[in-house]
């Protein structure tokens, strides 16, 4: 029997007090928007920590200012609006005020309950006159409605008896976070006009012209009561994109604490009854598991119209940009076990089509290029070798349509919005690559471009590029024979698929990275001081990129999506030799070189690669938390274990292989397939699978491995 | 006998009227400063044209604002400031002011005289009340007296007797020239501190914190005398850098006009009578050459402490930065002709050594790494790619150094200043470029950057910048050996120049531009729009890079500088396949490739493309003079003169070839080759040398072959 406690992050448990860390880690989300959980007290530069709220895809844009311009070109940064904690509260007790001295408040207990989907937290605050009082905290944001957040609080005085005048605050300070951190992390002031209307604020970006209504409703104004005695306020925030709107209509009103509670708790209940992965043999890495699915659950857009950011809605690392980690890293976790949430991450891709398109266009190519880095589809990368020049974004994307539709069956889908995406992004590939006489014969080649490994930079044939391109351009000619359209295209793309190039270096028995990679030096591992990593902080891009030093899987994501391509001697020399010049600078990549190494047999590699992804970030592994989660991470944590250890994989029906490394015992979850649930219990003796009773299914289980179908 | 109209670019003979473009031409400058041509009465946004002062290496930083910053970047924009112009006046008579309202005043001739270094003017002019006079300029830039700019103004009145009162004005305008254009011209708004003293006034620069001081000493405030008689006034203006002074002591006052113009005439006498080249059977073409020439002496600075700017002092145009223009285009004139300024040339770079040590050092590398772009010798090339990963700069300013003391026999300047440039580039070379097993043997290889094509970015070996390491690299050891210095460098030096890494396709039987090259697709000629020229101003770099085209000649130029080393065969093979392929978009190419021409015996083609270089500025080819001159593109019509119709080269001593196109009837020169002079005559049967007597050289003639040791 599981215990409880294994769904609860107590503060107890954790490394460290740092106010912005607790503020990621304890973060609130719906999808929708996010909270991070700041100081309640906290107004403008008076107490520690990083608070605020984010929006989903609520941005404001900039021009991006170039040292030196050039033709096409990313005009426009954006940048998520960090907006006011919807947690913080000014209170005041007589003449004392805590948004006008800094009180002294002490977090003395904080859970997150997990399995509830809710925040308890316990402060110990003391006025400077020397009143003190507990104060309590519940909170959650809203699954079923979306736009609450519901927040309770208690407070029970010791040594007063006067009221405590509650009140909500705009907290507005934007303090920039680390320039000197990574650079792709960049924090903006957002200009925002801020307009008051009764209980209701809107809140206006300068340039982007968006707008979001907030509106607050709560049951009291003051604290009364006695001393030691819990007396609570129980306020809600309702939060509307208010764009398209002249005046905002909410449809929410104050409910009832108790039915909300109770909602979120059914939805929670719903989600890990489908979601959660049970670890037998560690305690701790069974919570950091559940952990990672609760933040996946808290990021992903379902509107069909918001993706899931970088950081998710945790903070304000990568500006919210969506990038590939969703597609690549977070989407086969929905695909997986709720592909409602999946259908609705792809849509947002078939929304932004048509900035793709313009974007092709102005790079005077045909069809679609997705933007590498956005929130409204609108290319924002100022740094165009590792941006733009990633444009196996496109082939990513196409390969979530395809997992979607393999896994989930829904042809309509792919019908509605995913055909025309992997139709538009075919036409890119066969005008972007060329036909070109290589080493003998005709091949179809992809230049100048930048693959998953970003400390190589505008290279010739890229593996993983050229082998994602040929799937998306199979798929294309897939779907224009089913649906008997692009007759005139469908030969070419047939024909840029079969020539593909794929480098191959003979002498060493190596899968080229590129065309370029083996013939350079490797990088110096001995003569670099552990302080110069990442490397991308300390040494200047044109001398990293001139040696064989990779920032993360890319041959090996390659090999990892379509293992039964590869023998497994081929796929253990890669392995080996890609490992070696690996720093695993990017949060991408462990989860990759376990996923792999479960797949070569190469078990205690495989164990200790996934346990650095899978406790990430609750041990802050890569020493930025406080910019906000690392998504794709949580997501490849996920694929760790499916892929790997359940050797998880679509080949003609679900294939699973049972890799499961000594240290785990027993690993229970759920797949769903085809609109049915389908039960997994690994042991280091077999695999068990249930399907559900009538089920459309077929099982075929011979020793470790197992066919459904 | 030549005639004196040979000297003189009259406005009749242009092609047309623009004011920025006639500003260009006919500037006046001495290497220490330069003058636009600009209307006189200009004041603020009144009259048309783009006037301005410029002082070499007085500018103005700024901090270099990055989409997305990285490790090494360059911190600082320079940009030269625009001053305000030395020929600007105000006029007035009775209560009409010139600066106050806008008078019609219209050029009516213009001259300048290069024979003697003189600008010869006339405008007419018409008050708003309708007085109307004519105003007469006779202007220069004294190579003299290196800080005083000469200028005589004179005025006859036809309609009126009042006096013209005048006053110099200052003039700030800043008129941004067109951010649309080519990307590597920026134009920046100086924020310059002004201190009226007395007739001095002080510019101080904001941020670099430069301090420059101008005093102007005139003989009249105002112009008396009757109508339709000429009065003259005549004004000096002293410059001088005040950057380490408390008071500016300017060393020179008010001298007579005809002592100046004297000396003026004496100077340029100096020059011509060694620099001057005659070609006989052209007489469009006999002006242009000397219109380059002329132009080559205003722009070169001659204090040991700044360059020659790729825009001379001519204009705003790449914000007066110095390149390697100065080595490979410019500084061949002046070894040949007048080795004391390219002794100062040089020796600026010497100056900067310690910048370029310290930039190496930044990047990790050992040695010194000069500025791709840079006054003060700090990098300030705000796009890396087409910037700091050109380093062949190292090489080529050794080239520079070398060529030097092959031509002068200068060593003492080598022992004092070349040397330690030599070594310190030698180290940065073997660090930066690295051994490895190559095609089945050990080669040294230079990876990750970017050669003089700049339509082809970060790659590995680029054939020029390997040919010319290798050069840097023999050349520090032949100093080391010479001086005994560097004993366990030495070999190492001395094995990467003999291991160099050079491509070559067999099959093709091509020298390779790079590793990748002739493996990228061949650029789409005939569906780029003619006005898609130049690509970088409408394709994105990424799109560019991909392709084979190039931007300017990379391996031609590279086998211009070592013809001796290849057959005649694979000169003719490279030359027709990477003409195919250059677009000529910069204006540094077209003389390497007549040069290559001339060698290979395309006489044709050598003469056609001499053409376009000769003429580019007069005729205002690329269509940006209004920037400023094209000064690497006026020391390659020297070159291809010199290089290519005489086939000058050093081996062993100087070496001349007749390669005289037959538009050609003759063509006369001098050339200083250590400390002596020889006068050649080239026509198209023989080649004549003279020798002063008593010379030390000896001459051998061989049918149309000279030898000169």
């Amino acid at each position: 029997m599981e215990k409880n406690s294994d769904f609860i992050l107590d503060i107890k448990e954790l490394p460290n007090r740092n106010a912005e860390y607790l503020e990621t880690l304890f973060a609130l989300g719906n999808g929708k928007f996010g909270v991070r959980a700041g100081n309640p007290l906290k107004v403008n530069q008076q107490y520690p920590g990083n608070p605020g709220l984010f929006v989903n895809g609520f941005f404001e844009s900039e021009e991006i200012q170039y040292g030196e311009w050039a033709y096409g070109y990313a005009k426009q940064h954006q940048t998520i609006c960090k907006l006011p904690n919807l947690r913080g509260v000014t209170l005041r007790i007589g003449s004392e005020d805590s948004a006008k001295e800094e009180w002294q408040i002490k977090l003395t207990h904080a859970q997150l309950d997990m399995k509830q989907g809710v925040l308890f937290e316990r402060y110990a605050v003391k006025t400077p006159a020397g009143k003190s009082f507990d104060l309590k905290m519940t909170s959650f944001a809203s699954l079923a409605r979306s736009e609450l957040f519901v927040c309770k609080y208690e407070i029970s005085k010791h040594n007063f008896e006067e009221p405590v005048h509650f009140t909500q605050s705009l907290f507005q300070e934007r303090e920039a976070i680390n320039e000197n951190d990574d650079p792709r992390v960049v924090s903006k002031e957002q200009d925002l006009g801020i307009e008051q209307n009764q209980d209701i604020y809107q809140f206006t970006t300068k340039n982007s012209q968006k707008k979001l209504a907030i509106k607050w409703i709560k049951n009291d104004d003051s604290f009364e009561g006695k001393k030691d005695q819990f007396v609570s306020i129980f306020q809600i925030s309702s939060i509307m994109d208010a764009t398209d709107e002249s005046a905002p209509s909410f449809s929410c009103e104050l409910a009832e604490f108790d039915t909300l509670l109770k909602e979120q708790r059914q939805m929670y209940h719903n989600f890990w009854s489908v979601s959660d992965i049970r670890i037998k043999g560690n305690d701790t890495l069974q919570k950091g598991i559940r952990f990672n699915l609760f933040h996946l659950n808290q990021g992903a857009g379902r509107d069909g119209q918001t993706n899931f950011a970088a950081k998710g809605l945790t903070g304000e690392g990568y500006e919210g940009h969506y990038f590939w980690d969703t597609e690549l890293y977070i989407l086969p976790f929905f695909i997986y076990t709720q592909p409602k949430t999946a259908k609705a991450l792809l849509s947002y891709r078939w929304t932004i089509l048509e900035q793709a398109k313009a974007r092709a266009k102005e790079l005077n190519q045909s069809g679609a290029l997705f933007a590498w880095r956005t929130i409204d589809g609108q290319e924002t990368s100022a740094y165009y070798p590792a941006g733009t020049a990633q444009v196996h974004i496109n082939a990513d994307i196409v390969y979530g349509f395809q997992l979607y539709e393999r896994v989930t069956g829904d042809h309509q889908f792919i019908e509605e919005k995913g055909r025309e995406v992997v139709f538009e992004t075919a036409k890119f590939w066969v005008d972007f690559g060329d036909f070109i006489n290589k080493e003998g014969q005709l091949a179809f080649c992809i230049n100048g471009v930048t693959g998953p490994d970003e400390y190589s930079a505008l290279v010739n044939n890229n593996y993983y590029t050229n082998k994602m391109a040929q799937n998306n351009l199979r798929y294309a000619v897939e779907l224009a024979n089913r649906y008997q359209l692009f007759e005139n295209e469908r030969e070419k793309w047939q024909k840029a698929a079969d020539l593909m190039y794929f480098g191959y270096n003979q002498e060493m028995g190596l899968t080229k990275q590129d065309d370029g990679f083996l013939d350079q030096a490797l990088w110096d591992f001995e003569k670099t001081p552990k302080d110069h990593y990442p490397l991308l902080l300390n040494y200047h891009p044109m001398i990293i990129y001139k040696y064989q030093v990779c920032k993360q899987a890319d041959t090996v994501l390659a090999e990892m999506l379509f293992t039964d391509d590869f023998s497994k001697e081929q796929l253990l020399r890669d392995y080996a030799y890609y490992e070696k010049v690996t720093t695993h600078d990017s949060s991408l990549s462990r989860s990759i070189f376990s996923i792999m190494a479960s797949r070569t047999g190469q078990v205690k590699k495989a164990y200790n690669y996934f346990m650095d992804t899978a406790l990430m970030d609750v041990t802050d592994l890569q020493g930025n938390v406080e910019d906000g989660i690392h998504a794709a991470n949580m997501g490849g944590s996920w694929l760790s274990l499916m892929y790997g250890f359940a050797g998880l994989r679509y080949d003609q029906g679900l294939k699973l292989t049972n890799y499961l490394p000594k240290e785990i015992e027993e690993l229970r979850f759920q797949l769903m397939f085809k609109g049915e649930r389908i039960e997994v219990i690994l042991t280091q003796q077999k695999i068990d699978c249930v399907l559900i009773p009538n089920s459309k299914h077929t099982l075929t289980i011979s020793g470790k491995e197992v066919l459904i179908n």
